[in-house]
């Protein structure tokens, strides 16, 4: 049952999120026409789109309108979005492929790729502040603030400058967990606590929420390290086997593919564990725990 | 008198800004280290501070309090100085120098630039919406609003994809116009905007600033044109003539040489006149439309 539950708000959310985009993202028939057309090619269709649910699940805890969590949702997935399409570059990662399709500056070129990943970050803070996504101004500024503070220097771009560094150094297990707490982990627990934000929970009530979301976060991050190691191109529609190759210290290098599993598993038992206090209505955040480490993509 | 207003204004301003990127940007002690010393190098120390200047020049007709108008000012900046970092980089402009210091990306290099540039424009959003820059939600909501679409597709980078396709096409005086209004005049109009915003004067109140923002704009980037072609790179602190070489047109290889410099000082005439229901308060706004068109570099 926890299963069609998962399935069933995933591929709501999936089509909402993806309806939302193409009305966003509609080309102007001028010569920034490329520009909009590289934007819906990163944005629109794929991904497991897990932000958008996190937030939408974390609003079901507090009878938060499921139009304002969406917003919130699209609104983060930019943020991700953008950074997927800046890290693909050649002078980043240099990836050919993302989900199973041409990355952005391999299907346009690098310099609308720059520009279309810098729209998508503008675009994240546009439908943030809009008052359609929630009419209390109080809650619209703390959204963005939070936003600003988890895809920036202190969070998501931080880690991936950590993430680069990691390929000269060699990183040990507490600099491999702040690097991921900081390059998916910062993202994720934005996630959670705009859920609870768009809920009017005050900061004190949001301690169980943020556990959690620390802890499928990381568990999110070791799965994807074991996948990197384990997983099948063709589903994660990327290469994988990157980290080995680029001499980078990962969950897996570091504990064993054995201790990694069982670390994964052990955190999301523990995120499971934060939810103690809410009843069926955490069953949605409880499946996609569970989900993080079953997952093979 | 107005000239030693604007100096004195413009150096107090330049001074100020230098000190809060400072502070902001304190490098921690960890593998982020270079992003935040690219972050500094890209921010502080140089350029004209033309945009913080413009949101204060228009706080001093309402009364709004000078470290608000820095705060705002800042914010734009940090959008100003990411979108340079990102166009110098090689699948852009391709720039080895800016403000007579090497580029982002060769003093660092590429990757660090890109991250650079990305964290740069979180931190516009995180300053604007900081309680310190103003308290009132309202008033941060609509400047967050205001500053997302002024350099997003719909303004600044919407510009800069015309640019890159100006390359390859061939743009009557219209088009280089609406390319320029998007790519320099977006965010000039969002400075007089947000002085506008920041004092509490409704939609309606701000045509008149608003004629101003456009007039100052459109000059402002024809006398880049102009510099571009006349001026001295030593004074630039960058490579000219690339316009040109890159058989873009512009103002100057449309209109020539004289009837761009008389277009100029029109549009500088008809930007002042626009201020004409403002007394004295209003002179440094009036001495920057003069400096626009009377500057070397």
């Amino acid at each position: 049952m926890k299963d069609s539950l998962l399935a069933d708000r995933a591929r709501q959310t999936a089509q909402a999120v993806d309806h939302l985009f193409d009305q966003l993202f509609a080309v102007p028939q001028d010569p920034r026409r490329s520009l909009y057309e590289a934007m819906r090619h990163a944005a629109i269709g794929g991904g497991k789109r897990l932000r958008p649910l996190l937030v939408s699940a974390t609003g079901d805890l507090f009878n938060v309108a499921q139009d304002s969590a969406l917003r919130v949702g699209v609104a983060v997935e930019c943020i991700h979005v953008y950074s997927l399409v800046h890290d693909d570059l050649p002078a980043m990662d240099n990836d050919d492929m993302r989900r199973g399709r041409p990355t952005v500056h391999r299907a346009f070129d690098e310099a609308t790729a720059i520009l279309a990943g810098d729209c998508l970050h503008d675009m994240a803070f546009e439908i943030l502040v809009d008052e359609a996504t929630h009419g209390d101004p109080f809650v619209r500024c703390e959204l963005v603030k939070a936003l600003a503070l988890a895809s920036g220097p202190a969070g998501m771009a931080g880690g991936q400058m950590m993430d680069l560094e990691a390929e000269k150094a060699s990183f040990d297990l507490p600099t491999v967990t702040r690097l991921q707490q900081l390059k998916t982990g910062a993202l994720i627990g934005f996630c959670v606590e705009a859920g609870a934000i768009l809920g009017h929970v005050p900061h004190e009530g949001r301690t169980g929420l943020r556990g959690y979301a620390r802890d499928i976060g990381l568990a999110f991050q070791i799965v994807d390290d074991l996948l990197d190691v384990e997983g099948d191109e063709a589903l994660a529609g990327k290469a994988l086997g990157k980290d080995a190759a680029a001499g980078k210290e990962t969950f897996v290098s570091l504990l064993g593919v054995e201790r990694a599993r069982e670390q994964a598993h052990m955190l999301v038992d523990q995120a499971k564990a934060h939810l103690h206090g809410f009843g069926a209505q955490a069953d949605l955040l409880r499946a996609i725990a569970d989900y993080i480490v079953e997952r093979d993509r």
